[in-house]
């Protein structure tokens, strides 16, 4: 049984390893953060809440987040641009054993080529995390962000 | 006797419930992370360097936070924006027993209907927290801002 | 020998503490978070993924840093401005019981004179903290920001 406060720092440790990933453009260590068995939203913050179905990204399996990725490195056409989380006021909101229920803010900048960087997305992510192979991992990750242009421009997850 | 690292946890979690409970609109969940006798207060950094008295938003109890939220809630006439924090750095400048005197960095993005989240408000929250009622609770939060330009569209606490 | 707890809670203090340095512009207080041998880079991500050398600011020692400093404080002719830092993702990448190689994520944000504030410089640190002394300092830190644009107005360490 692991303490509250290993749970913590392993938590921590998986929300460093998810920006880290994303942010470097690692998409195989990204998807390994992920249960086999899993669900990655992207919606905006009107629809969330008023139960809308429109989501501006989604997966139902990791085989569904391979594709998607195989999709943006290798297929899709589109100008790339960095990306850069900062993630803060973790916590969580119910814990029940089997899976923790979390909640943080997020910020995503974004740097495209010859340009100066900007503020590209920012919003919570709501989530369910569970250990899977002796390791904390996403079973569900909704990105609610606020603005409620939906950014088409959105290629990668956040 | 908390450990340090139970005293840590539970501040993490104060610092995420006030960004979570303010970036949701759950003001009643905001204000009771004060005490009862309580002191907000919003001010520039130019102000406050040179202990000027202006604050561009003030509270001295948690009666006149009630007040506030009661304004912005019922009765001002505003365009509403969704608010996201980002907060980091936090660390304890002094502990004295029965207060601790904690400092943290805060970025608040800015989402206003059909338009892109910007940067709001940037500052150091600088702040006193007590136990109160076995909870940790803010008793004094002074919110420093780095802009000279005073924001009169500053609405909701930051 | 520390725990993993401990060692964590004082990387923790170490950027909290180098952010609020920074940002209060006490840098005497911000050079003693490196060790007497240090070396600290600010490098844009194009040339540090090619392995470039051009770096937008470099120190190889303390007492290069401390020139530095003298140089923005004393010597300069620049516009002033204020910097905010936040800081997340913080994770050790490599712990090789002397030095602990670590990693985090920085957004700055920079207010001019009455300006707003803005989005100035976002990337990553790629730490090696040492104990030197009983506590944690820094023997490397390289700052790698995401914009191609190499802005000649830093003026400030990031």
């Amino acid at each position: 049984m692991k303490s509250a406060i290993e749970l913590r720092l392993e938590l921590d440790d998986l929300y460093a390893r998810y920006a880290a990933s994303l942010d470097e453009a690692r998409y195989d260590d990204w998807i390994d953060l992920f249960t086999d068995e899993c669900f990655y939203r992207v919606v905006p913050r009107e629809n969330f809440d008023r139960n809308l179905p429109l989501s501006t990204m989604m997966a139902e399996s990791r085989g569904m987040l391979k594709d998607r990725i195989y999709g943006i490195t290798s297929t899709l056409y589109h100008q790339p641009y960095y990306q850069r989380h900062i993630v803060s006021g973790l916590f969580i909101r119910k814990n029940e054993g089997e899976a923790l229920h979390t909640q943080a803010n997020y910020a995503v900048f974004r740097t495209k080529q010859n340009e100066i960087s900007e503020v590209f997305n920012v919003g919570r992510y709501i989530d369910t995390v569970v250990t899977d192979g002796g390791r904390l991992k996403f079973k569900e990750k909704l990105c609610v962000f606020d603005s409620e242009l939906i950014p088409n421009s959105l290629i990668y997850p956040v």
